[in-house]
């Protein structure tokens, strides 16, 4: 199934339209889980079980994983198996490299551990794309306009009449249009407004809610799609303290995660 | 020791500008290594024992290790313990992200793996570099003008009077002049003469040379100062075929590394 019909799918029957970032830190994983073998991977499988009925995927930011070496890619690969086949599954990687070295990436993640999307990064050009889009139920979110603060660095600067990130968003619509999103920050509403137009229909991945705390509900006026994705890490898996019980820390995590899917369906239109 | 001090010892006591890229392709191992327990490593630790004496460091392609699952990181943690202290070892990460994942990859992979530098992506801009620049012995080369064929997609967008690539390589500068280093495709002869001429006196890491069959003596022409690296990856490693012995294989690695490492060094000025 291509993606963006998986996406529609699983977005109307898991009523959401949240993604959970599982950036999972080997320093921040409660004091509990620290007695498992593999900790993080622990952690994981507690948090997967208890949240899916609240979103409708999982990210997965490969920096967390790659911090603590084999145990850290043996929790990668074994948390993956464990989301539910009907919800999404990110790999968040925000890499491009040539096409040789891009075509590596796409068979580790998207063949080998079934990834249904990919953050890149763009600078590099169509050939640090390509391999992704080669496979065709895939779908490759480029970083567009990013949430964080050095985002106006270089994203922003004059490219004749547009803005830089404009010319790349046109630029890798024409490479891809079925297999491309973005991933917009939610504090550019312009933009979300923009790319979730009827006439656009983008799917968007938008991080910057949660702990980097931006306004859900004037986030929510400006999508017009249903294609969107919002993404929450810190403030739901680690919405409880390192040194509660598993019997205190889970229920947070529940709370946390269903309250921002309702607070999200509650604004969606 | 700084890392352009390091580096420029390197290079001296060496007397060699070539940096070897292990891209080893778990396919691509020679039938003979496959009866190791992890064929990645041990052909990686005879690559390294074999030609350390005709090269300035080596270079670590992470998509290759990330490839291979937790073989592919067990290598990859054990290869860079086996380069030389007295050589350089440079992260191919090309990856950028915000502050917070930053960090992890910061820690990961000059804290954790000692290595001495890492390529990163510009384009999500300061902060995440930053976390790279807080190592005060450790250089981050950055991607300004990369050697494939997408490079010309984006890196020559016309911004004001000058092009991307210009004002992020100025911009990068005022960050750190210290700590910062260019990636510079061996196609792009116009920017190695610039980056390298004494004025800016800019350790640049330069591919495209070996596998992607770049002009060594028109490159090294437009080099000023010694402050280079050129990496060449499958050109020395996969010197021999699949099915020899190392018997035959080795020394074709080997006689491919020195060829190259005279080669720079009869065009050096």
């Amino acid at each position: 199934m291509i993606y963006k019909r998986k996406l529609a799918k699983v977005i109307r029957s898991s009523k959401s339209n949240l993604v959970i970032g599982l950036d999972t830190d080997y320093d921040k994983v409660p004091a509990t889980y620290l007695r498992y073998k593999n900790p993080m991977l622990a952690f994981n499988l507690k948090i997967i079980e208890s949240t899916y009925d609240y979103c409708a995927g999982y990210k997965i930011n490969l920096a967390f994983y790659e911090a603590a070496g084999t145990k850290g890619i043996e929790a990668l690969e074994e948390t993956v198996k464990a989301i539910p086949r009907n919800r999404i599954k990110i790999c968040d990687a925000k890499r491009g490299d040539i096409g040789n070295t891009s075509e590596r990436y796409a068979k580790a993640y998207l063949d080998n551990l079934h990834f249904d999307s990919i953050t890149l990064s763009p600078y590099m050009g169509y050939d640090s794309v390509s391999p992704f889009l080669e496979r065709k139920d895939k779908l490759v979110y480029l970083l567009i306009r990013t949430s964080n603060k050095g985002a106006e660095d270089f994203q922003t600067l004059r490219v004749g009449k547009k803005e830089l990130h404009e010319v790349i968003a046109k630029k890798s619509l024409q490479w891809s249009e079925s297999q491309t999103g973005f991933v917009i920050g939610a504090n550019h509403l312009k933009e979300i407004k923009k790319y979730s137009s009827a006439k656009e229909n983008i799917p968007l991945l938008i991080p910057g809610i949660g702990a980097q705390g931006n306004d859900l509900k004037n986030l929510m006026k400006n999508l017009h799609n249903k294609l969107f994705l919002i993404n929450a890490s810190r403030s739901i898996i680690y919405a409880g303290g390192v040194n509660e019980t598993m019997t205190t820390y889970l229920p947070k995590v529940i709370s946390a995660a269903n309250e921002l899917n309702q607070l999200i369906k509650s604004f969606r239109k």
